[in-house]
């Protein structure tokens, strides 16, 4: 609840975006991340049929999304701007990632908004545009192509301030890790039934052990897994013993 | 070099991909993080032209695309398969995320090739996709709108790739933090110069000073800023001098 409203003070900014489709796309990331305000600074018109696609089931955001003339007025209820780039040069030295940066971010949103600004496609955001940045945010990316598409760009941001928040918690396993002694059982089952099969002599079993232990502990083995290993092992033996008292039992294949 | 080395045997699979515009935002999102092995299972055409669009600049990755028949055809030379999915259910208990899974990718992906398998717009990877896949990564997300866009999905997991890679590097600050002595002389400075000009009364000075403080304290100041601020202060207490000195120093102006 707490991290929620503070995700509901962060604010998306776009200045003077130019494709529908971005900002579709931007709405459709902020709804994945649990963002929701978006507000579009600049005079430009898009296509809304591209944003209304590119959104999705993210309508709402896209719906209640609001267009501003200027930056100013987009930023002036909020307490601190982040603003993205990608270029270096004059007012650019002092940028951080958005890993770096999400913990101030989430912390100051709990007092008050705090905006991230994004520019437009061709160029980024201008240097007007980031003197009225507090700070710099700059995405990882190689330097033979650094420049990001717009809703990407959010999107990265978004899901840093989400991961950051700490509310996605990955499902637990729902079986535990095995432990050794659960793991021992099962290779002394594996071991009688290879031998009864007749997978390997006797005097090879603790040769050929080594490589089936070897085999399964390649991956970390859940205690279903164990059963389901066990279960063959077991059911092995079974037909194994079945076969040999009825070799022709035909009349069991149903 | 060893980095890039493992990133170029990382291939991004997309299984029966709908729209030529995500394949084309996904060669970008590559191109950006660093990856360039890319393929396309599945018979399905796409809009070549819609591709070249959003590819933007990372066309090479576009026209270097394999497009196979059948999954096991994109998979068959690699090591390890990962599958991103967003749905629960059957086969998908053993999700982790891909910062979690980060590291065990970039590790397999020194020795071999490892797959990303990505399903199609609208049904995500079937149950016979997920049978072929080693792994499953889920990208943390909201509850309510867990489903990402198809190249958003792939831009998070290279982007966990390329960073945990740790090839990026922020651009180190110009100038370091500076240190409380440093800043001690800057206050001593300013306050100087405040009675000087007549800012405050020597016996509010101190209050005065400790709201000074305040402002300063919010952002970690620079060596650089720091001496920005000494600047003023000097510069201010220059001209407050020559303006008492020279009240009609008009001479001086140009």
């Amino acid at each position: 609840m707490q991290v929620n409203n503070t995700l509901a003070n962060i604010r998306i900014v776009l200045c003077r975006p130019i494709y529908g489709g971005n900002i579709g796309s931007v709405c459709r990331a902020m709804a994945n991340m649990g963002l929701s305000d978006l507000t579009i600074a600049g005079t430009g018109t898009f296509d809304m049929q591209d944003a209304r696609k590119m959104a999705c089931w993210a309508t709402d955001i896209l719906d209640s999304c609001r267009q501003v003339a200027t930056l100013a007025e987009a930023l002036a209820d909020c307490a601190l701007v982040f603003g993205a780039t990608a270029r270096m040069g004059l007012y650019r030295q002092h940028t951080r990632s958005p890993r770096e940066w999400a913990p101030s971010i989430l912390a100051s949103a709990q007092n008050g908004n705090v905006a991230l600004l994004f520019g437009p496609e061709d160029d980024g955001l201008s240097n007007d545009d980031l003197a009225q940045c507090h700070h710099l945010i700059r995405i990882p990316s190689t330097t033979v192509y650094p420049s990001l598409n717009l809703a990407q760009a959010v999107m990265i941001c978004a899901y840093e301030l989400y991961t950051a928040g700490g509310t996605f918690e990955p499902l637990p396993e729902k079986s535990p890790l095995a432990a050794s002694g659960m793991k021992e059982r099962m290779f002394a089952m594996w071991e009688q039934v290879l031998l009864e099969i007749g997978f390997m002599e006797p005097d090879k079993a603790q040769h050929m052990m080594l490589g089936i232990r070897r085999v399964f502990a390649r991956g970390a083995l859940s205690e279903d897994d164990v059963r389901i290993l066990m279960g063959i092992a077991r059911q092995t033996r079974w037909y194994a013993d079945h076969q040999r008292a009825k070799p022709q039992a035909n009349d069991d294949s149903h």
